[in-house]
């Protein structure tokens, strides 16, 4: 039989995702440079992310492009200390609200960079200030020009090998020597080796460790030393022992080390004692909130917020031009009869749509929290020091207030967006296929640099457990005094009119409540409210550590919680109306898919909503927000502004010239001329090997058989 | 204020994991050597995967230990090729059955061997025998001694850079030339060029290549072509082309290259023929069934299944010798007026188990399912050889039909299990806190090397939809014409039973039902029913990709399904009666994570399970088969008899000595001899810099300001 088929695919010319991403453009219905301001919080921030960008990008030492992927551990190291040293001379001009967005745009395209300045000026100087007087931090930071990286290079000694998130519990000794004026800095065991230690093998110079403050014999918890590690010749101090932690699943660039301590004597004034002091006679101030000592991980959690909306935008704007430019199958937009038809773009399938559109929303639902949680903690941290240099215990009081409703909103915010960030850059790459592994397409490396920020400064989990509680416990208390709840929570008070017999009235019923943003926000408030009830009646039972599951839900609903409602609050005074209608639909669709859509069970289980308005949610509500995006994907993903240099992949760049850019990319990293490995004598030598008779010396051959067997 | 707090932690001693595991080791209900015989289906292959891991840890090349992830991408290559070459050597005495199981294990360890050969032995031998003669494939695999990786080592050239998925859609040409009686294969653009090619870079010698058969003009769709590409020197033949695509985001071991073809002549006689011919003169007979040709694909399906078994059981390991191990914070479990206390292991919280469990359930319950998957494809491809060479055209058309059957459940189970193990890996890797990030615990390599297995040979989401199509298009056929459906999808029969008016009535109504394994099948199967029901309804008022999320789904329920099934058959014929409640258990718990709390929205808006039951589900069932499952954990893990070098991680290893073992490898490998780093100079450069005064040569000074003024 002679059968003929139709040809699939034209075979006259190539593909041309560049026109399609270029047409696409020239229709937007709004000006991506102006959305730009909306997400950056102002024109004026929109103009410095700008120039700063330009600065570095045309940076002989801080530019990056796609050999980045081809480093070696080695190599990492080396060149993000070049660059360390490059950044610190823009650092002598900058601000400090300029160089922490500067930090912010190098985290995008080299983020062990940002890291190991943040572990100096973020974590190591936090830590003085939080702990330290006024005149420790002006000395350590500023007389000594460690702020501008210059001097002195600190590193943050909190984990130990076999303590890392209970801090209370770690073991290195700070024990006073009254004879001497000294307190002696101890590693008493292997388990109490100072771990994970950003800087520590090869940068540091001063280290801000955590240890236990011995006085007499008496244990009095855990405080804040300073221990030079290296004098200024960069040689280790005696008793001081450091290593290299070695390889990682990311963030190569940066130097983790180990320390251990073998009776190492630092002055009595080495101390940070802004709450705590000992006396030359031994006598010891402890400080009125213990947590208040663990303030300098708020900074670093607040910054990863902002990170999380960098990533999100990042890793959203490569797959979505992929998306835009990649065609597969003919779907059901193209005409069947139509031999000559494209194949459908990916980006015009419902299943597409919804894999990823979910996270272009988020960036810019994370973009207002990160905005907002970044405000909150310079007024908190000010309004703090205030009152503690004018020596004010209620302000002081009050101060702590803020900053325990800081860390639950900071805490929860942290890894809930961390979460959402790693989630979107797998579900990203997955999107692009198989050019998602290529190294060159970037998401390898941004999954493996990411994926530390859900596990350091406050493990997620723990953290969720450690915002989940209060919330529990306001509730409880609600129920069982009638306490009235402040902040950012405060809505826990309608306790009454969400549960007993109103358990089970759905805040929404059909698709049309779903829509609608407010009610989606009053739906979460409830969410959180019923399964803070309900699980407080199960730690009344039980424990709370039976509930740690339900509790890191509550948290996240709260962090969801405090996004959309932020960003609704900012749509609102955005002072470009043409825009905001996109900007809704933004919130709706990641109010149905964020959390609605991946939180049906417990919203389900709580009656929250109805069956079939989740039903209606995934066959009618998500396809129709995601094709009410879907005709201004390109000006939404343009609205990030992150420059060619930043994305860094070819099959996410401007242009949308992916298969060319890629391509070319590929074959100047690797060339062409290179079609024999180094190796190729193993792979030749094999092939060409002898038979295994030959080799095995005709030893097992017929004829040997017969002389060997007479 | 002078107060003193409690010690939280002794220090007099430091922590003592190893007695945590030693101690409970000795308190297991079971032989973890007899419970392997169930996971590995005998107590003969238990046997032999024994004898196969001590050869190759004892392997003076094959065997790894953890400076195999400090190997760049350079080393990584040439250790792979080094490796196969010693792997070769095996293969000469290996049965095909041993040689699989071998190489199984391989994978485990060095995932990079394992495909480098897979390419050539798996898909390569798998094309001509899927697509080619008798004799073709006794030619090309055995007389040229391919299958012994000798003579000739193969690649398999379908994908192009511009299509993937869409194996119809590919663009190389394979243009037949009557006049020399040859096949002239030609890239006809840059979308064309052949991309991701395992082995195309530096290794094959030839590749099966996927391209359109041209005949006089006419396009007969996709065919399969042996094309030589290097010569018995290893030199490149004319007309290609071939480069190294570059580092991925894992699996740098291969040489995945790109190949482009320029007017590369080959004979007629190199086109596998066994469905296809094209006779000297240009006639076409084409196959009956176009699938027929991507059968080798098939292979490497199964084997996936079999892979996220063992890597499911390697990672849930290390993540639960740690968490014995591991303590932190005093839980509800310690007496909290006991100062000397130590503070509870991790795997003694609710949450932990919730995070684990589940995950060390699956690897019980897929094993079950690779076992059967891959009975099935050898007994498939057996009887559909045997009806091809005895020319039995009805047997060819039953064999088709299991093929049909062996595509749905293969691509189930091939994209359900790979992203469980993807899933599994990131969770334990959090699990283990900082310590899963560093490299020498193997989470790291492990998530980069494996999360392509849910891109390659079919993306998991193509996949999804194309198993979710024909399910739902049978319930549409069962709804319109009564079709009667046979085979691993029969359940679909009783869609009348739930559907129409018993369309709300549960399946799951309370906390025991749940636990009753065959009324969670059943309530699998009636949410396969009742989603493709509703979806068919959608599907004929929209379209197919309307819809592809639910059939994705579907297709996930599918292959859940299926594993349940068959791991309660297995247990349930299993001649160690003593094992079954272990068993049991983890079904039950599989059931109630891995299915039902990740569906539960499903399960709910389909009213297959009440709230209630879903309320119970996570507040009392999941917590109380974690309970149940907790007692042996040791011996459960201990069961996948996973040695000390498959593990390759410091923290997972069988002793239990987490921190001595981790730091022991630390220091091995990154010797504290180096604490200065080879680039130190840029680092004290920095530091020891003059002031920016000095280097700006004073020329902005007040006093240059008066010169320059004047």
């Amino acid at each position: 039989m002679v059968v003929t088929t139709k040809k699939n695919v034209s075979l006259s010319q190539g593909p041309d995702p560049k026109s399609s991403l270029q047409s696409e453009r020239a229709k937007q219905k709004f000006d991506p440079q102006e959305m730009q301001y909306f997400l950056e919080g102002s024109k004026e921030n929109a103009e410095l992310i700008k120039s700063l960008t330009q600065q570095m990008e045309r940076d002989p030492i801080l530019w990056t492009d796609g050999s980045y992927y081809d480093l070696t551990k080695e190599e990492l190291r080396k060149f993000t200390a070049v660059k360390i040293n490059r950044v610190s001379r823009y650092l002598e001009f900058d601000s400090i609200q300029v160089f922490n967005r500067r930090l912010s745009l190098l985290g995008v395209f080299d983020p062990a960079v940002c890291t190991r300045i943040g572990v100096n000026l973020g974590l190591f100087i936090s830590c003085i200030r939080g702990n330290g007087t006024y005149d420790q931090l002006k000395y350590w930071a500023l007389d000594k020009e460690t702020a501008q990286i210059k001097g002195i290079y600190g590193c943050f000694g909190m984990t130990e090998l076999a303590h890392g998130s209970n801090v209370m519990g770690i073991e290195t000794t700070a024990t006073f020597d009254k004879d001497n004026d000294e307190f002696i800095i101890n590693t008493p065991h292997i388990g109490a080796t100072k771990w994970w230690i950003g800087g520590a093998a090869h940068s540091s110079t001063h280290c801000a460790v955590y240890a236990r403050l011995i006085v007499d014999g008496e244990d009095y918890g855990v405080k804040t030393f300073i221990v030079p590690l290296r004098d200024s010749n960069h040689d280790l101090m005696p008793g001081i022992s450091v290593g290299d932690i070695g390889a990682k699943m990311g963030r190569d660039g940066i130097d983790n080390g180990w320390i251990q301590f073998s009776s190492v004597r630092i002055p009595r004034f080495f101390m940070l004692q802004k709450f705590c002091k000992v006396s030359r006679t031994g006598d010891v101030i402890l400080p009125p909130l213990e947590q208040l000592s663990y303030s300098a991980l708020l900074g670093g959690r607040v910054m990863m917020v902002l990170d999380s909306y960098r990533m999100l935008a990042r890793v959203s704007t490569i797959a979505l031009r992929y998306a835009i430019g990649r065609r597969q199958f003919k779907g059901d937009n193209v005409d069947p009869d139509d031999e000559e038809a494209l194949e459908t773009q990916l980006i015009d399938y419902p299943l597409h749509q919804k894999r990823l559109f979910p996270y272009l929303a988020a960036a810019y639902i994370v973009s207002a929290g990160a905005l907002k949680i970044e405000e909150t903690i310079q007024d908190t941290l000010l309004v703090l020091d205030d009152a503690v240099d004018d020596n004010d215990e209620e302000g002081i009081m009050k101060a702590i207030d803020a900053m325990k409703s800081l860390f639950i909103d900071s805490g929860s915010l942290k890894s809930t967006c961390t979460w959402l960030a790693a989630e979107a850059i797998d579900e990203c790459r997955q999107s692009c296929g198989g050019h998602g592994y290529s190294a060159y397409n970037g998401f390898g490396k941004a999954y493996n640099d990411w994926v530390v920020q859900c596990t350091w400064e406050g493990d997620n989990n723990v953290l969720g457990i450690n915002i989940g509680k209060p919330l529990v416990k306001h509730v409880m208390a609600i129920e069982d005094d009638g306490k009235v709840v402040k902040g950012s929570s405060d809505f826990l008070n309608q306790l009454k009119q969400y549960t007993g017999k109103n358990l089970e009235t759905p805040v929404l019923d059909n698709a049309s409540d779903i829509q609608d943003v407010k009610k989606l926000i009053k739906a979460i408030e409830v969410a959180i409210i019923r399964s803070c009830y309900v699980t407080g009646k199960t730690v009344r039972e039980k424990s709370f550590d039976y509930v740690g599951a339900e509790l890191v839900t509550i948290s996240k609903l709260k962090a969801h919680h405090y996004l959309l409602s932020e960003f609704i609050r900012r749509v609102e005074i955005f002072d470009q109306a043409d825009k905001k209608p996109y900007l809704y639909t933004l919130a709706r669709l990641y109010g149905a898919t964020i959390v609605l859509d991946k939180y049906a069970g417990t919203f389900l289980a709580y009656s929250i909503i109805s069956p079939k308005a989740v039903a209606d949610l995934r066959s009618v509500v998500i396809p129709k927000l995601c094709s009410e995006v879907r005709p201004n994907v390109v000006a939404l993903t343009d609205s990030f502004q992150q420059s060619d240099m930043m994305i860094n992949a070819p099959i996410g760049k401007y242009d949308g010239d992916i298969y060319e850019n890629y391509f070319d990319l590929v074959k100047s990293l690797n060339s062409p001329a290179n079609h024999k490995a180094p190796y190729s004598a193993a792979l030749e030598g094999m092939l060409n090997r002898p038979s295994l008779t030959e080799r095995e010396r005709f030893e097992k051959t017929l004829e040997a058989g017969e002389i060997l067997s007479k």
